[in-house]
Formats: C-alpha cells, structure tokens, sequence
C-alpha cells in the first residue's frame, strides 16, 4: 500500500461510517496530511450538513497551506446547499489533491478536477477508485439511471429452498445473519416485498438492531389489485411509512380508504407479466427512495430478475438441506430451457455470518438481457 | 504448532497423497524423528503393500533406537496381509511413539497401544486427532458401520438450481470446478445416479483428469425397472465397471441379456418409496465398494437424503442466477411444512474454485431422522 493509498484508505473508512444517512448525497471522507501528519479530517455526515472537505478543512485551519488533500470522490463545483468545494480547495493553498473517482454525474464530471488544475494545484485521480465506486455504488448507479439502487437479499439452505411448500420460513438463517439484514435495512431508503409475503408472514419490515437504534426505511408493497388484509402491521404507519404500489385501474375507493390511514398509494403501469418494474421504479426515485432491499419471495423476486432491475445480490445460505419438489426458490417465473439463459453474476466477497455464509455479488457487467 | 504437531502433521500430508489408493484400507502415514532429525518417512501407498510403518522403520534401520515415531494411526495388532505394525515397533527400540488416533475397528481399538505401553514405550494418543479423523472419515465410517461412505456431490446456481425445467445441466460450473469433481472420482470406488441421469445426458462417468492419469469409479445405475437405453455409454464396459442396481422382480431375460454384456446386475429390496438405499448400501459394500460419489438428479439425491445415508456433501455454487418455477432443485422428494424439518448440516470448508464456490460439509452429529 503506497502512502497515498493509506490516506485514501483512511478517507474511505470515515466516509463509510455515515452509510444510510446521506441518502441522497453519496458518501464522502477527507484527510488533510502536512508534513506526514493528519491536520485535518471531515466526512460528509448526513445530507444537508457540511461536506467532507469543508469539515477537514476547518479542522486544518493554517495548516492547510502546501499541504495534500486526500478526498474520496471529486470536489464539487457547483452551488447547492453549500457553496462548491473546490472553490474552496483553491483557496485553502493546498499543493496537491488526491481524488479516488470523478463525479459520476456526466453533467458535472470532471469539472471540479479542472478548476484545481486550472488554479495550479498537482491533481492525482484514480487512487483506490474501485473501492470509493463500491462505496457510492448507490450514489453512482442513482446519477447514471435516475432510479433507486435495488439489493435482492435472500436466505436460503444449502439447496436452494427459501421456504417450504407452505411459503413457512422461520428461520432459515441464524440470528447474527438476521442481524446482518436489519443493518441493511438501516441503510436503505426503502424495503420492499410482494403482498404475497405480507398476506403470509404479517411481517412489520422495520429495523430491529441489537444496538437499540435503527433507521425504519419505507416499506414498499406491491399488491396490483390491493388486498392487502386491514390488518396487516405494514399499514401502522406509526413506526415507519408505506407505499403500496398498484395497478392504474384499482378503485379510488379502496386507495382513499388507505390514503385516510397514512398510506402513500403509488399507482403503476402493468404489461402481461404483471406491474412494470422499470416504471415503479421511476416513480419511486421521483419520490425521493435511492435504494431498496427486495425481501420479496420468488415471484416478485423474479420480476425483478427478469426486468434486469438487480443491481447487488446479498444471499445467505444456512447450514441445512431442506428438500421437498414444491419447496419455494430464492426466484421463481418463467422457466429456461439451457444453462446459457441464466444471468451472470460476479462474486465480489463470501464469508461467516454466525453459523451462515453470506454472498454478496453483482450482476456482470452488459448482462443487460 | 507443537513439535509433535509438527510432525504428525508431516505424517498426515505424506498419508493423504494415497488417497483412493488404499481402499479398503485406511491412508496412513509414519515419521519417525531422532534427535531432531527426520531419520524414517512412510505411508501406506496400496492395499497390500507395506504399512506406513514398515516403510519408515526400512528407511530409519539402526537410526530408529531411541527415536520418537508419528503415526497418524494406531499401529496394527493383527496379522493381516502383513505382519502386526506393532510388534515392528516394539522390536525397534523406539523410546516413545505419538499416534494421532486409535484404530476405529472397535474389535480391536487400544490393543496396538496397549501392546506398545506394556513393552514399556511412551505412548501418547490425540495428536492432530481431528485432523486424523477427516483424513480417513471413509475408513471410519466402513469400520462403524459396514457401509460404503456416501458423498453427496451437486453443482447448482446462487439461486438453488442443477438443472433447467428441462434437465438441460450443462454447463452448471466452470472447467476448474468439473475437474475438482474428476478428483473426487479419481479417489473412490464408486459413482452413482439414477437412470434418469442416463436418459437425460447420457454420461460415461469416468475420470477425466488434465493430469493425464485417472482411476475410474465402478458405474452404480440405480434403475429400478431396467429400463436403462441399449445405446447407454455405461453399458460400455470397457473403460469401467458398471453395476446396475434394480427391484428384485425384474426378468430374468433382461438380467442376463446385462450380465452377458459384462454388466453387474444387483437386486435390491424396495418399499413404497423405492428402492431401499439401505439394503443396497450392504450389498454393494459386502461387493467390496467402501465410498461413493453420488451425482445424481434432484430424485435419487433426495432417497439418499430421506433415509438418512448422506456422509458428506460437496456443494458447488455457480455465480449465475436461473430461475424458473420448475427448474429442478439438489433434493425434491416428500415436501416439508415447517423449516424445522430440515436437516442440520456443519460446514467444514468453504472456497473458491476458479470462479465458483465450493462447500464442504458434513451432516450434523445425531442428525438421525
């Protein structure tokens, strides 16, 4: 690890600790370093609040002058909620900046690292840039699509069953790994399941942590016809919102009924495999949700599959062989014929959770089917 | 690491390059050390060839007096092929002689050690004993319990799927981890599927090693009514063996017709789930099979599962998502209700081979459902 890396390193780690609470700001760290030693360090906390540089920077105060900034992603250099950073890079005197990625959005990319340059300051780009892109894979992919990040989690045994023929699925993992999922749930703007599994499990997708804290992120139902029971938990809209996504030609009866509790009614286009994926997901984002956790069975899980709408996989699998012709996969629809029509992932890390292993994967880059 | 791991651990690598070499017989391996240095290396290479032990005592000669000998298996006290291992070593003059596990024949378990304590030798037993265990689970398993030690082997996707709708499998996992499964064929006496997997693929399961060398399994076809394809490539008995389990009430016609081609043709009991896996796991150990690789479809996987006579599971994982209602599974079968129902499993290693992951595990200590 050269020393550049090593700053950068320590930008990401900062950055990280903020994830979930700067939706829809993507993640950012800083480190100032003079001389061999950190005079300064900020990290973007939470959006509306200062950016990563404008924290470093206050913390380096003098010591700024000839020293190198260490930044996650490129300065900003546009007037938003704050004043553009790069502006204020140029001021502080700084004599080199180390950036880990440009700008993802294609409108702006670029043009801070020009204004540095242009103001003489040495600029070096691309140290750990894969990592920062994993960092902001939420950010980027938003900036890129105009659409929600989607993670598809399941749990499922050493066969590939997620529940038996019943739809019983209590429990298929160990409790550390549903503590995993519920630092998930922390933080992602949305979770979202089929009314399949509300109707099912009455589960109430809020945010248990051991911790005692815990960020509900919104609940997303999509139940086209709306028969979801009255009293389903996910329509107590005390603890956490919900949006329930339906079809256009549902009546204003029903969605009165439910707006007069609380709910947020979302009305979807639908072709013959059911609600447009792609459209819900538009409107969503328009809402303001950058990413959701899909805990839906099969069939909502392979509507999403299908439509190419999964950007990240996080799948544990339990020590345990279920069995049964009718127990239900992590996705169901339409049946392949070959191998060669399955969709290509890449593994990006596999490990321990308890006694359960976790994937956590990608879809192959142009694996746009 | 001890020093007496140490060497025990050098005992245990120079054991395992046998493996599928010595069956019946266990992989065993000798060192013998004096004085700090190495003086005598055995391991037991073939069924009637030399034990370990013999060949470590042959290389040390004169150097053995006074010496420490590893063993990763308790020295023999019965005259088998060759003469008892633990006389050898009583004769040797040895001064102490560390054994990683007792010979689990529990007709003779302890007699070697006893034998060596009262000629007045140090005796130390457990050294790397779990180790030891691993390394000669299939042995184990034939002394306790007079059954062919079954590993369950099946390549699915990140979403739990061997086949398409159509039994259409290949290619499920890449070159690597196909040659991972050669390995493993390489190294036991037999191989199983049903006749389905005839009908559908039509395999020749032999070993196809890069190496170039490469054993081949006897052929076990569980079908049940011969209704095995004339043109089937197992019925083609000159690479490999071929046995060909059925229902005690098939025609005599057709059994000879099979055994006239060279073909073993064994009956075996049946109730209303089929063919018994019990009473053809005695018949084809008393035929002299001690393991065997189970690669069959979702159907016989799930016999094997149901009547508990799986030993160890060797799982690969695809990356590459199916889907698909119908597309088959590792283990159909007799449906479940409950999760609880399933059948706790421990994993003993997880990795990745090229670019899939492969799990080994074993069933759960008193899983006997």
């Amino acid at each position: 690890m050269t020393t550049d890396e090593k700053y950068m390193q320590l930008a990401l780690d900062l950055a990280v600790s903020a994830r979930g609470n700067t939706n829809p700001n993507p993640l950012v760290g800083a480190v100032i370093v003079k001389d061999g030693i950190i005079v300064g360090t900020g990290l973007h906390r939470k959006a509306g609040e200062p950016h990563a540089e404008v924290l470093a920077f206050r913390m380096a105060g003098e010591h700024a002058k000839g020293a190198t900034l260490y930044v996650t992603l490129e300065p900003c250099s546009h007037y938003g909620k704050t004043p553009p950073c790069a502006n204020l890079v140029k001021e502080s005197e700084v004599k080199r900046v180390v950036v880990a990625m440009q700008d993802p959005n294609p409108a702006v990319a670029g043009r801070g690292i020009q204004l540095l340059c242009n103001a003489g300051i040495e600029v070096a780009v691309g140290v750990l840039e894969e990592q920062a892109q994993r960092l902001n894979e939420r950010f980027i992919h938003n900036m890129l699509t105009k659409r929600p990040f989607i993670i598809s989690k399941y749990a499922m045994t050493l066969d590939g069953k997620i529940a038996t023929h019943t739809g019983h699925s209590k429990w298929v993992t160990g409790e550390e790994a549903r503590q995993d999922v519920h630092h998930i749930r922390h933080q992602v703007d949305g979770i979202l399941v089929g009314v399949g599994t509300v109707i099912a499990d009455n589960p109430s997708l809020t945010t248990r942590l051991q911790e005692g804290y815990g960020k509900n992120p919104v609940r997303i139902i999509m139940d086209s016809t709306l028969r979801i029971p009255a009293h389903a938990h996910v329509l107590d809209v005390k603890e956490a919102d919900t949006i329930i996504v339906c079809d256009e030609d549902v009546s204003i009866e029903r969605i009165t009924a439910l707006q007069e509790q609380g709910i947020t009614v979302m009305k979807v286009r639908r072709n013959q495999e059911g609600l447009m994926i792609d459209d819900m997901l538009e409107k969503l984002y328009q809402y303001g949700i950058t990413d959701i956790l899909v805990e839906g069975g099969s069939t909502v899980n392979a509507s999403f599959l299908q439509q190419g709408a999964i950007d990240k996989y996080v799948i544990y699998i339990a020590p345990k062989v279920l069995g049964g012709k009718l127990s239900l996969t992590p996705f169901a629809g339409p049946n392949p014929s070959t191998m060669d029509a399955s969709w290509d992932v890449e593994v990006a890390s596999f490990d321990k959770i308890g006694q359960d292993l976790r994937i956590i994967a990608y879809p192959k880059k142009g694996e746009g089917k």
